[in-house]
């Protein structure tokens, strides 16, 4: 009978706090949809600021905006973190084109990949040699590729549904392109953009020289899909295509700069702390708002709306705009690198970098009992349309807090547009839909909450409710 | 033993049935996203002929264009099915404006409903009385609405996750808002634009005066949601603003105007007809790309994508692109009495016309039994992150074939920015994105492919794969 007794009494705990997590949940996406803020610090971000390179005044600016937001959220503590950033200037805009016949030229929209060297002044002109791919460059060899420009164009796989695979599948070229290819002499790389879109926006982003010594580097740019496919397809014509590039762009000296850190202490366990974070920085040719601003104000947002819903989490509730995520991932390397120094507990990490699109659900990287925990969690979500809920990457700024105890969470978007903006000039302001966002918002906050209310191993909602 | 025999040979039956579905639905997909059609059609709908209402010359040559590409597919019949459409034209371009005191006026965006009478040439001029509702009209009275225009002003509901649900929480006003008004006096009704998005478009749609005789007639305009937002903050401050509206649109003689029908034949049960489509009409403002060339390139690319892969239909597999679903849904009228007429047997009806947005699932109008089968297919789209199966409305178009034995179905997109586009001038080619149209057209096709293959009421796949 007293068992019977203690059961009921569990059960209705439960059952209830069950329903005080829907009713806060359904809160949460009312905030959100009827008074967010996050579309508004989105425009001023994108439309004040704009892009936001590492080392850029936007960046120092966008520092600033968004801790004095912050601040104007009566958040219990804001800071800023200090952390050494590389500095790449584009300079003048990049210029190429390809000769059929001396003096027969086509332009074609390239721009210079993040990390890379300058042209000399007078630009580089030479034959091309067109790779589906860096396994290929070993089989051509320095007879075939020796002075001459690599053309790395591998296109996204368009067959795989989630565009991140088509991504990882492809941005090897970008990434080591040159570092490989300078080993066979050639002058140069263009790597076809990754965009599944065929369009005439070249993608930026970064790459890396990995160990190649100085002298030895050489420069690398992207070119727009269209523009690849106009390349390829005259390339097939006539092999003796030559190639023109021009790009003044140069790494600069380490400069200052910061993380954006703002929290709610914990009520109850004050030294537990939950992270929700985007990164600051963006490539400098669009405004950056999906890329990521729009993780930013979401990741502001969350800690606004449970603000504004009442809701005082128990555990520690940081908001991390990382700085450099683009290139050189400085800024969660220094928040990692600082939380492990004052022996931080951090249980669990949540990053939106994926765009500002209907939110579809979450990737975990946690153990299996971890999983299995927020699995039970999914009804909750149902009423809301999200509904993916797997096991997989999180985000690269989170990355370096990864732990034993720790869940690493990511958002994710509808991936099908992201591709078109990724690192563009066209991932811009008008590109983010209002009420997108502001969902995207509204399901990490109702994660947030969950992982607070129920914690991660504490007491269960029942499942199938 | 024998039973055990026959247990088995039964499971290696069903087996292979559920792997050979899951390789046609992936070739379905891997030939929408590689080599689609569908992307291009549309291009032609929007960018070539542009806005079809019903009548014009536009919802013309759309009949001509769909018939020649149906014809190209090699279909084993394509033909026209002739059907008298309603032909309302917009005429010049409609004015309206506030004016605080005589002479300080602010242009406001408006269009004229559809099916509106025009206002007498020089416009019309009134005060206006804001109502959130048809409701509100009753307690006004006759005094309070008589010699004035009744502004409709209730916003959509922004917490409704699925917006459609929002739509129809307000479409009211739109629809029955001057027919209602009219009985009190009014001189005209200005409806706020059913939209979520604060922007400067008017949105049109269809009204009707009901049983109104043709002397009561009132005009009926929608306003741009940030116009509507204005007049409404501006009658705060001063209720004695004065409106003008001038419009010039009227109903014209009805026309003679097509269905566009193509089929594939049954190979083993030609008198089941499975019906595939969306409508050819649209709005006059954009070029309705979303509202519904989607929907028709993507009903007319499921019939090629099933060639394409090779796979003949046992049952009779019919694209139907319907006229005048917009002001009148006369096709979808006339083709299920001519249906009902010849004794033809739909077994199965899914019709597109929710945007060409990310596809989410499918709404079902069936029996339960039906459905419980249906939802056993669920597995075969998880991995195109198809996730919604839910009982509700198919489509205007094909709701007049309701009947007991078949199932109509609905393809469900990511609805978000629907209410962007919808009916006004931005509903345009550009906003409609390849892959997400490719991805819609695919699903459609699988489903299709599994009510064939599977049958409604055949042998059944097993659960849970």
């Amino acid at each position: 009978m007293k068992y019977l007794y203690i059961l009921l009494l569990l059960t209705g705990t439960t059952l209830q706090s069950q329903q005080t997590a829907e009713q806060q949940i359904r809160a949460i996406y009312d905030a959100a949809l009827t008074q967010g803020k996050a579309y508004d610090w989105l425009n001023h971000l994108s439309n004040q600021i704009g892009g936001r390179l590492s080392g850029s005044v936007q960046a120092e600016q966008a520092v600033t905006y968004t801790r004095k937001q912050l601040e104007d959220l009566g958040l219990d503590k804001v800071w800023l973190q200090p952390v050494m950033v590389p500095k790449w200037v584009r300079g003048t805009p990049e210029f190429a084109y390809m000769e059929g016949k001396p003096g027969m030229t086509t332009n074609l929209p390239v721009c210079a990949l993040g990390g890379s060297v300058g042209t000399p002044l007078g630009g580089i002109k030479a034959s091309l040699v067109e790779v589906q791919g860096i396994a290929e460059l070993e089989a051509l060899g320095r007879d075939g590729i020796e002075g001459k420009i690599v053309f790395f164009n591998r296109p996204m796989d368009p067959t795989l549904i989630n565009t991140f695979e088509a991504y990882s599948g492809c941005v090897d070229q970008r990434y080591s392109g040159a570092a490989e290819a300078a080993k066979y002499g050639a002058v140069a790389v263009i790597v076809r953009s990754m965009n599944l879109r065929l369009d005439d926006f070249p993608h930026a982003g970064s790459m890396s020289y990995g160990e190649t010594p100085v002298a030895q580097r050489i420069p690398a740019a992207a070119i727009s899909t269209n523009g690849a496919e106009l390349l390829s397809t005259s390339l097939k014509l006539n092999p003796d295509i030559k190639f023109y590039l021009k790009q003044s762009c140069r790494q600069l000296e380490d400069v200052l700069s910061y993380n954006v850190i703002g929290e709610i202490r914990g009520s109850l366990h004050p030294d537990e702390i939950m992270l929700v974070g985007g990164h600051l920085d963006s490539w400098d040719l669009g405004d950056g708002a999906h890329d990521d601003g729009a993780g930013c104000v979401q990741s502001m947002e969350v800690l606004r709306l449970l603000k504004t819903t009442g809701y005082r989490p128990k555990r520690t509730l940081r908001v991390v705009l990382f700085m450099n995520e683009e290139n050189g991932l400085r800024g969660g390397h220094a928040y990692a690198t600082e939380a492990a120094n004052k022996g931080e507990k951090h249980v669990f990490a949540l990053e939106s970098d994926a765009g500002g699109f209907t939110p579809r659900g979450f990737s975990f990287d946690c153990s299996e009992e971890a999983f299995r925990q927020i699995m039970r969690w999914k009804p909750f979500f149902e009423p809301y349309l999200i509904h993916q809920f797997v096991r997989g990457g999180s985000g690269a700024d989170i990355g370096p807090l990864k732990s034993e105890g720790i869940v690493l969470a990511g958002l994710r978007p509808d991936s099908q547009r992201y591709f078109d903006h990724h690192h563009a000039e066209n991932d811009t302001f008008e590109h983010v839909s209002k009420r997108e966002l502001e969902l995207g918002a509204a399901t990490m906050a109702s994660l947030i909450y969950l992982v607070d209310h129920f914690g991660i191993d504490g007491p269960r909602p029942i499942k199938g409710k």
